[in-house]
């Protein structure tokens, strides 16, 4: 298994980070050896130079958090943001087409973004707080399907929060060696270790700092 | 004085939004001949062929609704939106790069969007909930150079209302001609009729409906 902070997204999406939140947020980073940091666009180009020469990735959203943009705009913002060196993306479904039951353009859009992304690491929100659990299903398979590398529960936007059921849910429905991130709502080690215990490999959280703390308190760190 | 109705951005940007919804959509906004529909850029071409016929523009969002996507893509999204027909443009501006006193960044934003607007009307969401008082003097004086038709309060998915103080002071800081669209948290006519006194020209409102309905139960409509 690996170490706790290796399952931390970093993550602040908030619409007025400053350059110096984002370099307070980077060192952060490196001083806990999360996963990545999951930043907005913009700010890229900036965490690139603060987290050369570590281990930990950059990763950045796309079409988020509404998942309602052109399909082609996904697919630019993919291109943008791998042309800056960005190491990982996560994308929000379309989840108005998924309720029309327009699978075809649900997968092909997941597929469109994981071609831009050229071998790099694709997540898939799918936003679990506003389908039914059958909705969860498929579009757990048609990101599988589709090359994804993760799909992921929620935006943290949106309504709802990761759940230990539907990561379950969503790790017994992948295929093609898909893995679970959960994120949206994850505050302390307890919501992080029974998320983990279900089966989520990352974790979508702005509270890694107090996970990895609440750990060491209960001497499991 | 032009109609209440014409005040109305008839607004629904929901993640889950489904054809049914969007068609449902449309149709009230000819039942009650509202200004716009604003709607996201997956529904544009839905609902252009829906309102051909009227005088109902379409309306969509750029960089909505954290503004922190990349200038190069707030404009693939408004190309994008114009090539299917779209009248108007609701863009959120870069929040942080406002705090970061990169006022040049944020003027050469919206510039870049009213251009490839190519004339089509171009709105730019300060976030007035998120902005001081001087920083929403100052966001408003940058849309005014840059060539912004109006200047509109807020997202409604981050923090802050169209408040009548707001409106005001944005309207006390336009020049060349620019309007000022009220937005978020307007949910019934004695809000509208506030913030149309206080100056606002447009109302993006999910409640455009009930606002009439209260318009002519107080005998003024």
């Amino acid at each position: 298994m690996k170490p706790l902070s290796k399952y931390v997204d970093h993550t602040t999406l908030k619409p007025f980070g400053t350059k110096e939140m984002v370099e307070q947020f980077c060192a952060a980073a490196i001083a806990n050896d999360f996963a990545s940091v999951c930043i907005n666009p913009c700010d890229i180009a900036l965490a690139k130079s603060l987290l050369a020469g570590t281990d930990i990735k950059v990763c950045t959203v796309i079409g988020f958090p509404l998942g309602r943009n052109l399909t082609a705009i996904k697919v630019a913002e993919t291109e943008a943001a791998y042309e800056l060196g960005c190491d990982e993306f996560d994308m929000v479904i379309n989840v108005g087409k998924l309720k029309d039951r327009e699978y075809d353009y649900v997968r092909d859009e997941i597929a469109a973004v994981v071609k831009a992304a050229k071998g790099r690491l694709v997540k898939v929100i799918i936003e679990t707080g506003l389908l039914t659990d059958e909705e969860k299903v498929i579009a757990t398979k048609l990101s599988c399907e589709a090359g994804a590398g993760y799909v992921k529960t929620c935006s943290g936007v949106s309504a709802g929060v990761a759940t230990v059921e539907d990561v379950a849910l969503m790790k017994a429905n992948c295929t093609n060696g898909v893995k679970v991130k959960a994120s949206s709502g994850i505050r302390c080690y307890e919501d992080a270790k029974k998320l983990i215990d279900a089966g989520a490999e990352r974790l979508g959280t702005s509270a890694g700092i107090v996970i990895l703390e609440g750990a060491k308190a209960a001497g499991d760190l």
